[in-house]
């Protein structure tokens, strides 16, 4: 495999028993498991999913409906609070796919009513502690509401709750993620209660990757929507939900520049292939962690080598022991991305590993 | 203008005063002015700059080499380490046009030597404060053995020295920037003065936005780089290189999610168009700040709303006055990004305000 430039490596390996052993706890819990494809970005992959029986997915934009509609999924959820101006585009796709929005207004109630043609579902989002968008679930009343104007509606249908935890992002343990999933799987679980007596249909879904991953107790909960465990990274390691083993992705840049005195190097790789996201690794920020492959497995390189700066192509890589006696310029290194979610989204297609194979990403313009 | 999703807004004329600006102040002080393409990557604002008399330029990638030498530029410095991973693709734009890279060891005069069949110019690049990449100008024996390694070599012509002083990114004042500019210019002098008996043809160039734009004394300097001057941003208007009424961009978001009793609303405009660059404003993190049109300009948006959160897709807006009633969903708000080379980098197309225009960037993907 010949690198020249920033390349995103993929193990399908590793992401497919990503995807098997997700898959396999939803069945296990009987879930629905409806995959979020925000992550990945790929219709080839989206066949891996598929595979392993996924039949309805999550995205995050009308934009990324499109592109897997066009591909055949059927049943698909803009996990995304309604965007209104693309009203005639989500009419559009619902002629053609079971869609589901996020309804979190009766503004949105009414603009969706007058506009829309084709029916529509509607998920009301609900605020587990994120503080992002969504209704307190303590609000009965006013979700009562907004039930009742979805109800009375021509064209959505209420179809139940959805929750993105996002403050589980700010756990650093199994034990602490778990604590976060139990809060959040109780509030659901009281509110099914709230309003068990309008339908016994509505489904309630949650959707953050640390929960799904290290999640035990589901009970209440009608489907699970995650989408950074298809990869994983350095940030769900850190918070507690994958092993550094279960990363199927890392980023290969060639060597540009060595510097011993000062134990740096300098990659061709920055912030617009690995995006700015940081994290603090033993009171230092970093942007990437170094791989090695041997056995067919990525494992951390050692001596242990961080990204500690990017600009917009350079990154600045230091390495403790002052050893960079056997680094040179034209050396391929290889990254463990921080946030595979905006690395896949900067670079935009894979290359397999073990395989001479590139699967792209959906096309970032409409027009290109 | 109808904006249905995170669209970059350009202003044409705010864009031209800067080109103009900077090439006025580049022939006030007997400079070549061979602008960065990196902020705007876009063979048509290439031609703005035409315009105003640039017929060389600087550009972070072969990539972006390639894309600007097919669109017909004849002189196009690659301001980056040589990556010699890439030297059949440097060889084959060396036969188009002339094409200078940094060199900055003894291992890439080595392999360049042994590999290129066409010519190609070397800056050494130098490390005025910065300590990214580069010499320090005080290793002046490094330097004259890496000078006459270049001279000694068949296929590589040293043109000079290159220095990009990013460490004037840290500065918070125009004062501030032209200490640090004066002290990068003293070192460029000096080290100017120490190889003057070598030749006396060789060039000084130096890159960065801040010290171009404030700075007054370039005596000694040959020629300047600047990038993000083209269209400025919130960052560095707070570094202190421009007026927030210089900015040239800003991106039009559609919102999505309001929450008067937490003064916040959602946005559809997330870590994926602004980039997660952000800068300290009030102790607070931000990631934009609210504009307005009005009589053709963008101003900030009075009472102020700051960006404080991006995930990948959505942006939480925080407004401090409480007032939150004038806006609903699907009306636009629009921002000034923190660092826009790196949200052009993401949005890559242009829309022109006040004209229905949009102006693409460079393809991202080589088989795209």
């Amino acid at each position: 495999m010949i690198i020249t430039e920033p390349t995103l490596l993929l193990d399908e390996k590793v992401c497919r028993n990503n995807i098997a052993r997700m898959a396999s706890k939803a069945r296990n819990h009987d879930l629905r498991f409806k995959p979020h494809m925000k992550t990945h970005q790929s219709r080839e992959i989206g066949k891996w999913l598929q595979e392993e029986g996924v039949s309805a997915i999550t995205v995050s934009s009308v934009k990324m409906a499109r592109y897997f509609v066009d591909a055949g999924w059927e049943d698909v959820t803009i996990a995304f609070p309604v965007n209104v101006t693309q009203i005639r585009d989500l009419d559009k796709l619902a002629e053609k796919a079971k869609i589901t929005v996020l309804v979190n207004n009766h503004s949105a109630v009414r603009i969706l009513n007058e506009s829309m043609t084709q029916s529509i579902n509607a998920y009301i989002e609900i605020d587990t502690g994120s503080h992002r968008s969504g209704l307190s679930p303590h609000e009965i009343d006013t979700i009562g509401e907004l039930i009742d104007a979805i109800k009375d509606s021509e064209h959505i249908h209420w179809k139940g709750f959805y929750s993105h935890p996002g403050h589980s992002y700010s756990a650093r343990s199994e034990d602490k993620i778990r604590e976060i999933h139990q809060a959040v799987v109780k509030q659901l679980r009281d509110l099914r209660n709230n309003f068990d007596h309008l339908s016994n249909d509505f489904e309630i879904c949650i959707g953050d990757t640390p929960c799904c991953s290290v999640g035990f107790d589901f009970d209440g909960i009608d489907a699970i929507s995650p989408g950074n465990f298809i990869f994983y990274d350095l940030m769900q390691s850190q918070i507690g939900s994958c092993d550094i083993s279960d990363i199927a992705v890392t980023v290969a840049c060639p060597v540009v520049d060595v510097y011993p005195e000062r134990d740096e190097l300098i990659i061709y790789g920055g912030a617009v292939h690995f995006s700015k996201e940081r994290l603090t690794m033993d009171d230092e920020t970093i942007f990437g962690l170094a791989a090695q492959r041997s056995s067919g497995k990525w494992q951390k390189l050692s001596p242990e080598l961080r990204i500690t700066a990017l600009s917009q192509e350079h990154g600045t890589v230091s390495i403790e022991s002052g050893d960079l006696k056997n680094i040179d310029i034209g050396d391929i290194l290889i990254f463990y991305p921080v946030h595979s979610c905006l690395t896949a989204n900067l670079l935009r297609q894979y290359r397999l590993v073990d395989k001479e194979v590139i699967l792209n990403q959906m096309p970032l313009l409409r027009n290109s």
